[in-house]
């Protein structure tokens, strides 16, 4: 039997087939303008790849801002608590969770039983998600994907506004005082870390800590946020499925 | 004799004569690049306009977030005092000054002298500023000017964003499911008030309330907040110089 985990977040929409013992198969695909398309696409895509009937599918559970529309699923879970059984099922050891996506950030800290004891979530403001980098990445002219690759090496410039609109307009004022792309690209992903260093600051981070979400692909960014948090920052190919896997798991039980 | 307040606001500079009674003359011209050239130009343009002479200007006084870079004035004020002493001079009633720049919101409170005796700012947040307003009416393809106007008899869009960011692309998508521009800059127009409103809230709001700043010249976003505070509120023509009056005022002392 198996169980499917659809975390359908406001950029990207991941989801899984697990076996109760591992995950099987992924798939991701942009969550685009209807949530509900998207997950019936998803679906569909899992069942054919991993060659499952739907009456092998013991349970289905959604996740992620879009799962309220989402109509052929078992029961709806809270990002929160996905995040937290998804990466206790990666890595019993992780403690705190620190997740920045398309458009919130999150940090949760979990017990050894991979419950959550407390986090912290903004989805409020644009600064400190991937939105913020995406709407920089635009100014710079370079693909979001690029920046890691671009800032390395480069010393970052400071950026004084936190504000993802002040930002952006400090950006074009560097850039016209002829500030390097790189060491403004540098600056941005150093912003995003303070950014982060603040929400989980208010939560407390505990070791091992598992940097998760769309924006954790990005390993520069990894790099500046466990200097300034001053301590070692785990991620793996996976990081992005969490929610999904979390889903999964629970699905299975 | 004769003193000069000058308030190099990050959008728009202000400055007037003032003759120890009234204001004299008054000039605003748009901060750009350099508010150093900006504060030389204003200066030049009121002393020519006014046919003053510069030995007859016993002091001119510099406010706003500029002024750190004009280095032809007498003293800095902040832009607290000065909008506090403006308002008391434009009017010795007003107890509240509501103010909404390009890039800033403030609330302050006065006492029967014109004193400040509390205040509350918001310049880290784009929302609820000018700069919201600028970034919306892009969104939909109308001038900042033109928005209250578009908006008139309209039924405010519910826009569930207070972020910039987040409600720019609300904005887009309201406008792919059809709602009209109308409702749509009415609904802003809604959001600034109500985040207005949030900020006044915190400092208390006492009678006679004055609006003052670059947004102050939108009269449905005055008619919301009125409605919204449950209060009168003030304006004049004179309100974007209420900085630099404050600050000829001190000047002339
Ligand atoms: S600070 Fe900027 S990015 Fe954050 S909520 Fe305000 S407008 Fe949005």
């Amino acid at each position: 039997m198996y169980s499917i985990g659809i975390d359908i977040g406001s950029v990207a929409s991941k989801a899984v087939v697990f076996n109760g013992k591992k995950v099987t198969a992924k798939v991701i695909l942009p969550t685009g303008w209807s949530p509900k398309e998207t997950g019936e696409k998803i679906l569909e895509h899992l069942l054919k790849e991993e060659k499952v009937e739907r009456n092998q599918v013991k349970a289905i559970i959604g996740t992620g801002y879009g799962r309220v529309a989402l109509s052929f699923i078992d029961k709806k879970v809270t990002e929160i608590t996905c995040h937290g059984v998804g990466a206790h099922f990666l890595d019993s050891e992780v403690r705190t969770v620190i997740d920045i996506g398309g458009q919130d950030s999150k940090v949760i800290k979990l017990d050894d039983k991979g419950n959550v004891i407390d986090f912290l979530m903004n989805d409020k403001c644009a600064a400190g998600t991937g939105r913020f980098l995406q709407v920089m990445a635009h100014a710079l002219e370079i693909d979001i994907s690029e920046l890691s690759e671009v800032a390395q090496g480069a010393i970052p410039e400071n950026i004084n506004s936190m504000c993802t609109v002040f930002a952006e307009s400090e950006v074009v004022s560097l850039m016209a005082e002829g500030a390097s792309k790189e060491s403004i690209a540098a600056g941005l992903l150093q912003s995003v870390a303070n950014k982060t260093y603040s929400l989980a600051s208010k939560v407390g981070v505990e070791n091992k800590v598992f940097f998760s979400g769309g924006v954790s692909k990005n390993s520069l960014l990894k790099e500046y946020l466990g200097k300034r948090l001053g301590i070692e920052i785990n991620s793996s190919d996976a990081a992005q499925f969490i929610g999904a896997i979390g889903a999964a798991v629970i699905g299975y039980k």
